[in-house]
């Protein structure tokens, strides 16, 4: 069965737009979805891209294209008090999830960052959320090097910036892509 | 009655793109349309932004996203042989056309450089299309004047890539983001 790929850092703003609309977008076309972890720091550094907020005027229009989405969507959405931050725990925690369990999960940690303005660097804020346990198994070598394998997939498949989706090699990036991704999955049939 | 502004430059293939649906658009929800020349070079220098061709990856992916965009919107576009060139020739013409006649002359000058591959900095090409008299007009002062005069407004409002609507003081970047233009047009009724 066809199947997208969707990489996604917590960090970033249009992969929280974009995760609150692909488990339907994948339900809608009748494809396999997986939601993968990379660090969208290890990608901008190797592909010489840089984020939004590096052109004041982009960073500015940033905002109101993100609040914008958020109604348009009706999905709640808060600019962070302090962006940005690490999200290399929470990528590590997701990372070290069964397959199945990281949309939910993935879903929580953008609302404590993207809605609730929550501190999500903070094993306390963490814990309630995934439990303990889950964030030790993040913390094993192991999975420390699955997460920058993802990172490094990810760029040897051509991804400069988050979020990125594949339908095998055909990459798509950004929230605003689900129309190419339809009429691509329609020509595939 | 509410009007959208369209700043737009022939480099910039998301210009095309948004050249090819904004009539069309304008039309659907009611509003009057104005078509701006500015120049996206003075943009990119004077905010800090980069082509996204200064990313590898990025200028990779930018030919795929175009090529879908044109199966999409039904229209043809090939990637010119030589790129980037000069517009300032081209966006001082459209410049000093009354404002009515820009967006005729503006798609024939799109079709030239992103469809038939044809060099829009010869006036030999560009003769035929629009007449002697309005490439003379557009080499005068004022003119030239009046072109960076609307790309200074554009960067003073905003903008910092191509194209950029405006709707009032509300700025829209891009060719995809007619649904949030159709959006906020609907909530301001």
């Amino acid at each position: 069965m066809k199947k997208i790929e969707f990489f996604f850092d917590i960090i970033s703003p249009y992969s929280y737009l974009a995760a609150t609309q692909v488990d339907a977008f994948a339900q809608k076309v009748g494809v396999d979805l997986e939601w993968i972890p990379f660090l969208i720091g290890g990608v901008l550094k190797e592909t010489g891209n840089r984020p939004n907020i590096a052109v004041p005027a982009k960073g500015k229009y940033l905002l109101r294209d993100l609040s914008r989405w958020s109604a348009y969507y009706q999905i709640p959405l808060q600019f962070p008090s302090d962006f940005p931050k690490s999200t290399v725990l929470v990528q590590r925690i997701l990372t070290a999830l069964p397959t199945e369990q990281r949309s939910e999960i993935a879903m929580k940690f953008f609302e404590a960052h993207w809605v609730k303005d929550e501190d999500i660097t903070q094993t306390e804020i963490l814990a309630p959320i995934v439990g303990q346990e889950a964030i030790e198994n993040a913390l094993t070598p192991e999975n420390k090097e699955r997460l920058k394998e993802n990172t490094a997939e990810a760029i040897q498949r051509g991804a400069f910036g988050a979020p990125t989706f594949f339908i095998g090699e055909e990459m798509f990036w950004g929230a605003d892509r689900f129309v190419l991704m339809e009429e691509y999955l329609q020509q595939i049939k």
